[in-house]
């Protein structure tokens, strides 16, 4: 960790004052801020910084870190206080930071915990992490559909603090299953006599507690909701998901997609900072390992044109240009596509369409890069025919790479395959290969004349 | 547009029946489900659907479709049904749907709105697009700070139809400048004779009009904020961004940030499906130009080791794969550090401290790399030292793409340049130009060897 001495003296200067002058700090510092501060201290200051702040504080700034770093933090400290802080929590993020801990550091930590959190944290350990009921909270409010807007208004005073959202109220009908939703400015502006079925909305939208993650952050985006519930097969209310941690999810996923286009992925556990070169190599050899198979294979179809470039070395001169743009043509073509088809800007049901477009967009291309390139290589080798042997390899190595980095996420695609993390490679080897063998093909037909 | 005949019977039914039947479809049907079916219907019937659609349902779904196709649709309209229909959008949606919209067309509409309509929008679109005030809305709720509980809530009930979020209650003082923030959770859990000065929070963060879309959204993200208000250089609140507005910045920045990776970008004013062959084409072909042109560089590169290719013609088998895993190599290292920057993981503080563990991992994958090509290139050839020149050359090409990988960003966000629009044509460049190099320099040393 990069020590700031002045952040360090800040934080200190904050909590040592405060006991004198005010009772919460919070007020004036943001727990987020301070959240961004900690980490960055070294154990011995960590441990003195919570020592100084007060259980609901300390909850408030464990949930803004990072969760590797929270939970570097929580496993410092007695596993009695870490239970009481811990307590303070949402019991989403309580979960998340337990999950993160080692097995028997939680375990203990667990074990100093009140009867009902237990049960409640040990029920939502049970779901994966990345699955609705890993990142859902049972800190929800419900009601029964048959009670007026005034009791309503009146219980939530009274629950409203250990919620943690209080803008959704969801309706349950005498089973306790999902009838409807009411949002708390629909109750603000409604008569105190109404009944809660009477103003509540009926179509809830909400998902299963497998459902991916992913498939969450989406229909919350989509739709614009602050939460959504989260129901058993029986349609019981289980949990609800807030809009907070949905932005999460969406920088994860968003993240996990763009490291995938380049065969890399999060070190598992840790942050980029603190991951081992270990660890992150592992990450990224798999990758590398195919690429480089990939490109001995392009090199072996140079092979069969030794004589070719054995009569008129100059040829080689123009390899790297060749392969450069149907490098760049193809992941171009691949990106904009995955991305299309991740934003819902490409539907399933244009996708061909789409891919038609692209190709056009190639010739295009194709054209005016082939013209520029057979411009400059017959300015420098002094060789027109060299110049139409080069271009005429460009224009269809370019066409080629667009309809390549199109067609092989399409195939992924309809294949129900995610194409960031699958397409690149097979597009590298694929447009190499196919490149310098139209470059080469096209050198020997002509070769009696450029010798 | 592909036309889906059930999607359009299935519209046109729900529309026909709900007149007997209920007064409101949207109870059956989401806004966004219906927004997602109209894009693609033809002219004819997308007048139809509107026609159909009372004021309030269309300005639902105008809001939720893509602003491209609802510009689209708008335009189908006459001026007077089209200022009818954008009367009961928020302020924000309005605003970026007129500014959508050719300026004829937008002023036609216009002119039909009420006066006050007609103020607040003209006061809206003179900010830029992409800046706080460009996305924030004017309907806000503000109260001063010197009432109680139970009068805002009173208050709360006669404006909220018309505020676009009710979760934040800002308070100002005497000369309406920004005093502090009163969540509805608060509110509602309050005493109703309590003021709103001794509940509200003072440490409101708000960002002024011109602040880039970006970083508000960086804020909500960062503070888990519903709205964050946008104030003027005197702290005088002048709107808000909700967080719905900003999840939609969060998608449309990452996507920019995806394609300019890649050289590529979204078409100015029209999606992916519907812009032109032509404007697609310019969008990429600058940076295809550079990469052409360093492609050509690289290529001369080469031409200075005429003589050692053409003594040893097996050389040039082995050059595409050191140009690929330089160029995958080197997309790794630079897509990891973008994102890393764009995510907060990796402050500034520590760059320099990433910088030198990325290059430990270069070394460790650039030695397991050299050992795995010089093994199979001493297969396929049959020479162990041109196994050893290739793999000698693959370690310091791997190492020398991470380094190159991360301190291209790394320049380019020292001085304030968004790393992701600029490091991609440098990076292929300088790797294919340092890659060949070593490649035949460490050939050509052994070249009597070799041959």
């Amino acid at each position: 960790m990069v020590m700031e001495k002045s952040a360090w003296e800040k934080i200190i200067r904050y909590l040592r004052i405060r006991d004198k002058e005010r009772t919460d700090i919070l007020d004036d510092l943001l727990p987020q801020d301070l959240a961004e501060q900690i980490y960055r201290l070294s154990k011995e200051e960590t441990i003195e910084v919570f020592s100084l702040l007060n259980n609901e504080e300390a909850a408030l700034i464990l949930g803004e870190m990072e969760l590797e770093e929270s939970a570097k933090a929580v496993a410092l400290l007695s596993p009695k206080i870490a239970a009481d802080m811990l307590s303070e929590m949402p019991y989403d993020d309580m979960t998340d930071l337990l999950g993160e801990l080692d097995d028997d550091i939680a375990e203990g930590i667990i074990s100093y915990m009140q009867k009902d959190d237990q049960e409640e944290v040990k029920g939502l350990l049970e779901y994966p992490k990345d699955s609705a009921g890993g990142i859902m909270t049972t800190e929800f409010i419900s009601f029964k559909e048959t009670i007026t807007v005034k009791e309503a208004i009146t219980k939530l005073r009274e629950v409203a603090p250990s919620a943690e959202t209080v803008y959704y109220l969801y309706t349950v009908d005498e089973n306790d299953k999902l009838a409807g939703v009411v949002s708390l400015r629909e109750l603000i502006v409604s008569q105190d006599e109404e009944v809660l079925s009477e103003i509540m909305r009926t179509t809830v939208l909400s998902v299963q507690a497998n459902t991916d993650q992913e498939e969450v952050a989406h229909l919350v985006q989509k739709y614009n909701f602050l939460a959504v519930p989260v129901v058993d097969e029986g349609n019981k209310l289980l949990g609800i998901i807030t809009v907070d941690d949905v932005m999460d999810v969406i920088e994860e996923e968003t993240t996990e997609d763009i490291l995938h286009l380049v065969g890399a992925s999060e070190v598992e556990g840790s942050s980029l900072i603190d991951a081992t070169v270990v660890s992150i190599a592992k990450t990224r050899l798999p990758w590398l390992i195919i690429c480089l198979l990939g490109g001995l294979f392009s090199g072996s179809i140079i092979s069969f044109f030794e004589e070719t470039i054995d009569a008129v070395v100059a040829l080689a001169f123009f390899m790297p240009v060749i392969m450069d743009m149907g490098g760049n043509v193809g992941a171009q073509s691949s990106t904009v596509f995955v991305r299309g088809v991740a934003t819902g800007e490409i539907p399933e049901s244009v996708m061909f369409k789409y891919f038609f477009k692209e190709i056009k967009v190639g010739i295009l291309m194709g054209i005016i890069c082939g013209i520029t390139v057979s411009i400059a290589a017959t300015l420098w080798q002094g060789s027109p025919l060299l110049g139409f042997v080069v271009g005429i390899s460009m224009v269809c190595t370019v066409i080629l790479a667009t309809t390549i980095g199109t067609i092989i996420p399409i195939f992924f695609t309809k294949r129900g395959i995610d194409p960031a993390v699958t397409a690149g490679p097979f597009v590298t080897t694929i447009k190499d290969v196919t490149g310098l063998m139209i470059y080469f093909y096209i050198a020997t037909i002509f070769m009696d004349k450029l010798m």
